[in-house]
């Protein structure tokens, strides 16, 4: 099978179409087809309507080498993709055994009961190469046409879609294409996008390898890709550049090809065999979720708290009465108070304190929506960082997000010795 | 004007091919869209490529009465929606005074100089009936086109596409059309979308008001929508439907119209003066940090713990080293003691405690990855409910996930005096 030179995403949904639901199925497959050098002509929506989608899928067909669609694969009636694919590409409907087996498996461990309209997702259009669903009901599948166009169907949940795109559908779709597409993310916090994109330009406009920036929630990345017919060629080619970009972008670099902050953070407590513990206010348990999110941080992350009142700060990780009554939960002596406090408790190398005002309510002149003061304690010494708030007024998911990314880059720069750099 | 029955979106941005930008203004073009009544048929995206664009928009200009586009209408040279709509509606540019004048005070009251292609926003085609842009630099427009249709342009950040819709678009589409659309959210946890489609088919039948099934992030909703000359004569449609619906699904309904199961919790806690104590080991702070996602927990949320070592179980919230011992961590008496340690522990009405194997480590035969036991103490009785796991192997975010949301439901029950329902 040769690899597409093109495609176009066609999304079924009226819930899409309503504005319900934010379409980030779409944004997933365009990335991973960019990532294996499939370019993306159009994506489209459609409701659960087989007219429109008959239509949709004859024009597409027409224009592009393959289509890939989202959504409509699940038991109920209005699910009808593939029905409406099958009958476009002329293909009958039949039993997938393996795919039934799964369904009957999946009820059974769920202890569901699985209702009569759930066998309707295990009907497959004939001689199709089946794509398993690991953490669903519906399963996907490919279809090669006749004109050898091909229509790849995956489901709308994105905790479905995902795996399946990236475990079986990309794999596929590569085949044996050999020319490997090679990209490094260079992950940034504390440094905006604008600033980022300024200092590295030059790279910019590179041609092999490509460099650009990208926003992330709350931080920004940088991917470097290369094309070559080789893995360890385009790493070559990729290497120098990265190099270079990590120097001009310094410290606020926090790891390359990592996924996040808290994974960063937990390795290398790993690493060094330390561990750690949290006392948050405004970020209610975010840091701690966050952390736990990591697979194994069982071993660095003995204990957080979330505390809350200012009875609870006192009581479970003996915040001074004296120092709230006289600078207030939300300040700098009871950041500190919080981060020794939950490090004794727990007895942990490290300990955390978060405390601040998310918002919407609870801002005043001198304490605005926003202000947050974090600390760090190792036992011997507490490092502070304050951010202001204030200014324009983001969002409560905002300042706690920020809030927790701030904890873990203060943590990730202890780890690195790098902490007293960091600004006020 | 006439209002448009149907409409289309066109959205315009390489970056969303790329799948580096989620397009949340095609969303929310919808949702607006779908309030006044106007029925969305297709939601498009290609990229900054004039002659893709021109195609896009001729068609949709066959099949539709109205289009929106979003992006494209900025001052750099890629930004040709502006352009290629005119052209294809055989309409000049004309320089539009009032936006220079708004445009050259932007800039003035920002303190930047005003570069020579700024004024390309300035150019509108002929006749059209602007939209102003209140918080950015480029203004919008809706142009008629010969045979009546419209197409309306807006800019692609959502920050300047979402006053200018609600403020300048919709109005002008409204008209004097005064017909309604209604609609209400029946929002559903613990049973699935198969389920109960086939229990409230009849329904799915409907023609005025319609109710629609939708699958959610580990939860499902239904929706019945209702067209009518008033809002109250609209409510009055839908409200046999959605009691009925209520009925038929029964305890599963946690909300109409509510956002989160979360934010259901927090309000009953605040309306019975309840408060809430979390421990937590194996969703590590998911559950306090959904509770504090909804503004005004701190009120009813004073203290979690995560919990993660047996001897921080002990220590911190008196869970008696024997039970550990003897039962193990992930365990239904270690569920126990720990919601009625953490209750005593923080002196609260209610303490929920939840122990299990998110994985994908950690799971053996008796102990499968997925099993999780979560306990609710309000002092005078323990309520367990047990996530058996095992079977087909879900990722550790969806076993996360899925605990916290049981969790949060165990206290919507409690609260609604349904507990006792709850199956293990």
């Amino acid at each position: 099978m040769k690899k597409p030179q093109n495609a176009e995403i066609l999304s079924v949904g009226t819930e899409l179409l309503l504005g319900d639901v934010v379409n980030t199925d779409a944004a997933m497959v365009a990335q991973e087809l960019a990532r294996i050098g499939i370019n993306l002509l159009y994506a489209g929506t459609v409701g659960d309507n087989p007219q429109r989608l008959e239509e949709s899928l004859r024009q597409a067909l027409e224009r592009s080498d393959l289509v890939v669609t989202t959504g409509g694969l699940g038991p109920t009636k209005d699910d009808l993709t593939k029905e409406t694919i099958a009958k476009v590409l002329g293909l009958p409907l039949v039993e997938h055994a393996e795919s039934r087996r799964r369904l009957e498996e999946y009820f059974t461990a769920s202890r569901k009961e699985c209702s009569a309209n759930q066998y309707k997702q295990t009907l497959l259009p004939e001689g199709c190469h089946v794509l398993p669903n690991d953490h669903g009901t519906a399963p996907g599948c490919v279809c090669i046409a006749d004109s050898g166009k091909m229509v790849a169907m995956l489901p709308g949940p994105p905790s479905e879609l995902a795996p399946m795109l990236k475990k079986y559908l990309v794999p596929f779709l590569q085949g044996e294409d050999t020319t490997v597409i090679y990209s490094r993310n260079i992950r940034v916090f504390g440094k905006g996008e604008g600033v980022v994109a300024e200092a590295i330009a030059p790279f910019l406009e590179g041609e092999n390898p490509t460099a650009a920036t990208y926003a992330a929630e709350g931080e920004m990345y940088v991917r470097v890709t290369a094309k070559a017919p080789s893995k360890e060629e385009a790493r070559r080619l990729c290497a120098p550049v990265v190099d270079e970009i990590c120097r001009i972008v310094g410290d606020a670099v926090y790891g390359i090809d990592v996924d996040s902050l808290e994974q960063v953070v937990v390795e290398q407590l790993l690493r060094q065999e330390k561990t750690l513990a949290t006392a948050e206010s405004c970020t209610g348990g975010l840091i701690a979720k966050r952390i736990t999110d990591i697979a194994g941080s069982s071993a660095v992350f003995e204990m957080g708290a979330v505390t809350y009142s200012n009875r609870i700060k006192h009581e479970r990780i003996q915040v001074p009465q004296e120092l709230l009554e006289k600078y207030g939960a939300v300040s700098e002596p009871v950041a500190r108070a919080m981060a020794e406090g939950v490090r004794r408790a727990a007895g942990s190398s490290l300990g955390i304190g978060v405390t601040g005002i998310a918002g919407p309510g609870g801002g005043s002149k001198e304490k605005p929506v926003g202000l947050v003061y974090l600390a760090l304690s190792d036992g011997q010494q507490t490092w502070v960082t304050k951010m202001p708030g204030g200014g324009r007024i983001g969002s409560r998911t905002y300042y706690r997000n920020r809030a927790a990314s701030t904890a873990l880059d203060m943590v990730r720069r202890y780890l690195e010795g790098k902490l007293e750099q960091m600004k006020e």
